[in-house]
């Protein structure tokens, strides 16, 4: 077996494309037998990480990575405090939502007032962030009695049967419901100065429109609230209010898929949704949650989620578990605690300024945007066509992976370099990053013209 | 808020019915102020459980509660060498399935190990039983081109909005799919004498041809190997034969439900399907995987999974990580060390036996049956009629609580007994069982007569 060829994923492992050496291709090899076709390996050469703390990684030969690509220990990876919660609870108890327990409730209490002054007035756990937008999409269902689904054609929602359908980022072969409709993601910087919250809003009208057209009521329209997988598309502030008011209008909920985006990622609020100013009817919220702990789940108003509650009885095993509730319980205090709002403000600018700088001497920079920690970089090959440049991204991400610095990327012309650093990076990280990426740039250029 | 009534649900608290104290009262109001209407409590008097040990759980006054009810925590609450195992990982690296490591392939060659002599041959992981279901049903209909299910009466296999479809006993208010076919629960304690075998073969060859009719194409026929939810209904040994050779005639996969049945609990083999003699095409798992850590997953053929793995990348961000794998391992070490599949066919033939005994002097017990850590009481109203009798069921389970004995109840008519114990499970233990369904059956039976 050699594993499988995914061109369809970004930075995908490609068998055979680069020289992995002998100890690696063993263990690629057995986890193909293990673990069959379907799994996939990050870079040409991928890592056997075998430890992390802080913002690094650590291979099994002692080598160090600084990791400002997982989104999920967004605290640093082992961050004591989490490590302890986990220790303290595990060895304590370890149950289910049917009995009474106080760490779910505070856990609720706590996320309930991170969006105070709305109607979001329940939290339900999961266990994935697919689980929880699962969850919405029955939920939205149930209230609406509809079926139909709006998203961005380059969305990510979810692996289950029903969120892959509304989740166009898995590619041609994978079947998009008949009930689901895209709409362009917000891509300012290939609009041609055209007003995005007007094209936005004209773009889910359309689409509720078509729906109706073809007798499917519509259920939701579900959005990250930065568009990550579609490249990272965080502006303007306040587009998409809009078509919120468009799926509202037309019957359907808003849902904010906030699983990449929240936990104070944006540096300007604890969730995305909140800098365009927006109130959704479902929130959904996963990876950062239990920083590595699987955790996830949803904020949803009472109004769309009473007539469910009556009708089906929610009860996910794992989800809510007292050991998982501790995890985010102790995520929530540490970036109180450690300012990790602001400190995401302060570095992710640092981030982009430093990155923005450098397109000075580097043409395939198109576009540097983002906002808090997160930080797209779009790479083209003119910047009057702003044509996609797919290999110079790829390079890149591999170039860098060699320097020690991890990181992927994005969007439907997989040209855009995704960056996601732990809300704890410090300055000379960053300037490590910066410096990667300009000394890889460097490179990629010279290989590409050499080439 | 009062909480919601479900009927539906077997022994789900029900508010207003008993005094449950002005405590726990306040605990429950909060929880669905902050939770919502979609959760549900257990027994008429819901518990605050702070701390279990063992086959034990110890509410907030300090009492002692014997678990035979929770079949996550298989090994005992807080077992030392997982909670040693979490901790240990937790501290050192929590990553994903996009790097290299080892935790996961010593998991799959663990597990592999354990369907020797079949053509299972990879294993894909996920966090929960309900995930691990959905992806089956994925898998199953890229690899037959079909979508029709069929399962049983009154099965469950999970929540996300595929797998509710073909869970009825979600009961009437969630809709089963329009592709999924019942077929009546292997009740031998009321079919009269026909041959199990080959009314279950009929059932389901019914179901394919109904399917068919309806233009639908068989994708999978799934079952829990011991029907938990139908009412624990594990005999006899290698009926099973006859339906899973009509489904893989019929183009359709075989899916072995093992997320209740599986990791030793049948006290004969591994997983339940392995009594029955016949070779699943995939066989799912959960609960116990991680004794509370949310681990679950599947085993799969390769000649199942090719097609789909061509087509679908499969990535969960949390499943596969480094720390359910490590916990996931020390389950089957200690399954293996301490002799818990042998223990588990001793102890729950005692307790089947114990009370099998006890049908002697309490009319209401028309059936006693079970296999390994799997025990199922079924009350009736009359021997005769055998008909449900879902009154002294709940009564029962209540009473015990109140004598400190935790279990559940399960089947169409909410009348059998569910008894899951851990695994390891003692003599003594075992004893009080006994003694407290006497017990509860005399005060039951004064009860009702008095009543």
């Amino acid at each position: 077996m050699t594993g499988t060829i995914d061109l369809n994923m970004v930075n995908a492992y490609i068998p055979g494309r680069a020289d992995v050496g002998a100890k690696t291709a063993a263990t690629i090899s057995r986890r193909d037998r293990l673990l069959g076709p379907a799994y996939r390996l990050m870079y040409e050469r991928p890592l056997h990480i075998v430890r992390g703390e802080g913002a690094w990684l650590i291979d099994e030969d002692g080598r160090r990575y600084l990791d400002v690509y997982n989104n999920v220990t967004s605290l640093g990876h082992c961050h004591p405090r989490v490590v302890e919660a986990i220790c303290k609870q595990v060895a304590t108890l370890a149950t289910n939502t049917r009995y009474l327990h106080d760490t779910i409730l505070e856990l609720a209490e706590r996320l309930i007032a991170s969006v105070k002054g709305t109607d979001l007035a329940h939290l339900m756990l999961t266990c994935t962030g697919s689980e929880a937008n699962d969850l919405a999409y029955r939920i939205a269902k149930v209230r609406t009695g509809g079926t139909g689904i709006i998203v961005t054609d380059t969305a990510y929602h979810g692996f289950t049967d029903a969120v892959s359908q509304f989740s166009p980022s898995l590619g041609m072969s994978v079947d998009l419901g008949a009930h689901v409709r895209m709409v362009p993601a917000p891509r300012v910087y290939h609009a041609q100065g055209i007003d995005m919250a007007e094209r936005f809003t004209r773009d889910v009208a359309a689409a509720i429109a078509d729906l109706k057209r073809h007798g499917i009521k519509p259920a939701m329209l579900i959005v990250d609230s930065v568009f990550t997988s579609d490249g990272i598309l965080p502006d303007p502030a306040g587009f998409l209010q809009g078509a919120v008011q468009a799926i509202k209008d037309a019957g359907g909920l808003f849902v904010a898929d906030e699983v990449q985006p929240g936990f104070g990622r944006t540096g300007e609020h604890m969730w995305g949704f909140q800098r365009h100013n927006v109130v959704p009817d479902i929130v959904t919220m996963g990876k950062p949650m239990g920083n590595g702990q699987p955790i996830a789940g949803l904020l949803v108003t009472h109004d769309a989620v009473a007539q469910f509650g009556r009708d089906s009885r929610y009860f996910n095993t794992f989800a809510g578990n007292t050991v998982s509730c501790a995890a985010a319980i102790a995520v929530l205090d540490t970036i109180e605690q450690e300012g990790l709002i602001a400190h995401a403000a302060r570095t992710g600018a640092a981030l982009r300024d430093g990155i923005a700088a450098l397109a000075a001497r580097h043409e395939a920079i198109g576009d540097v945007r983002g906002v808090g920690m997160f930080v797209g970089v779009e790479l083209v090959k003119d910047r009057v066509t702003r044509a996609p440049d797919r290999e110079t991204t790829s390079r890149v991400v591999n170039l860098l992976r060699d320097k020690g610095i991890l990181l992927s990327g994005c969007a439907m012309g997989h040209n855009v370099l995704k960056i996601r650093p732990p809300l704890v990076l410090n300055s000379q990280q960053v300037d490590m990053v910066i410096q990667g990426i300009d000394e890889s740039l460097a490179e990629a250029a010279l290989g590409m013209t050499s080439g």
